[in-house]
């Protein structure tokens, strides 16, 4: 297995960190929004941010056929592709046992150019529904054009390692009548009110998929 | 410049999308909580998400000891970090032009494992200021014996590209008659209500600088 040279250490106090269900590993992908993409270039270990989503045990990455990121993806390289959640965090009593509440997918494949054209318009429809559910039917669809500038990577997942912290405080037993405050901070990505271009056609309401907007 | 390969389009409507400002690195730096640390092993990129933070031109990591990513670090290895903030969803009318709204680093250098006693307790408090600003004056400091169950890495910025979006909806003007709703819709980390942990001494009332948390 590729992925366990970065296994760490599990907690004194709950069961290891690693999760080997995979719907643990495809919620948290179908959560994220946004992953890191490794690669090598040249001996530059180099990570881009960029969007993406799953179909099946596939993930999907586009981006324009100008960039020089995905003329790289283009060519089959092997990359890792993080997709990290932070959920909180959490405040011991003692600085060293601080810790932070996530949920991670690290994934291992190699990049792929999608050229069916079935398979390009399917991607073009995940990614969208994958970020806003429900834009897909509502917005203009790609037209040629749009798809003839549009690059799809897909990436096969060959491996992947899924970790998480998900409990409270674990402080050392000498540390409990500490006179300090302890618990966990739970942070989550909130979409705030809905900001409407007003250059176009005016009035034309939030779309309900917006005002309910959370992931 | 090592970073020129992921250069990426500017937008029709706007400037491109980098930054140069040093100003503006910094403040990513240092309002992100989690990066990206890109590595290459026996041939495969590999990505971790971990904490760190940000003194000076130099970004520091710590984990433990025993943990195999953390040996691997204090090797020396060449190294991408990279920090993302994603701060919304860009609707447009059709489907070619949404985007996100994000600001984004990514950092080149080698690690190095910091041994002077000085700079071990340095990055011990700034990364927890880094986290929680007050928490490293309230909880229990490090004893010898935490520092000594503690690795520190450092990594000197090298060479850094910044890239954002923070702008509204860029349509194709044939498109602007749509009746489709257009703009944006703000994302951020938002802190919940605190939860205390009430194993230990109970009646310590939640720290100021929890319940006015915000990055």
């Amino acid at each position: 297995m590729k992925t366990k040279q970065h296994r760490t250490e599990g907690s004194r106090y709950y069961p290891k960190r690693y999760d080997f269900d995979p719907a643990t590993r495809d919620a948290i992908l179908d959560e994220g929004l946004l992953c890191h993409v490794g690669f090598q270039r040249e001996g530059q270990p180099i990570v881009i941010p960029t969007g993406y989503c799953r179909v099946d045990n596939t993930l999907y990455l586009h981006g324009s056929v100008g960039s020089h990121f995905f003329m790289e993806m283009a060519k089959g390289r092997p990359v890792c592709i993080s997709v990290t959640l932070l959920d909180g965090l959490v405040l011991a009593r003692s600085v060293f046992n601080h810790s932070m509440n996530y949920r991670s997918v690290v994934a291992f494949g190699e990049t792929r150019l999608v050229e069916s054209e079935e398979e390009r318009w399917m991607a073009a429809e995940r990614f969208t529904e994958h970020v806003i559910p429900g834009r897909w039917a509502d917005a203009r669809k790609p037209s040629a054009s749009d798809m003839k500038k549009t690059m799809f990577i897909a990436v096969d997942i060959q491996d992947a390692s899924v970790k998480l912290r998900a409990h409270c405080v674990a402080d050392d037993p000498e540390d409990m009548q500490l006179e300090v405050w302890a618990g966990v901070l739970p942070l989550s990505l909130k979409a705030q009110t809905p900001e409407t271009d007003e250059s176009g056609i005016t009035g034309i309401p939030v779309p309900d998929y917006l005002t309910d907007y959370q992931r």
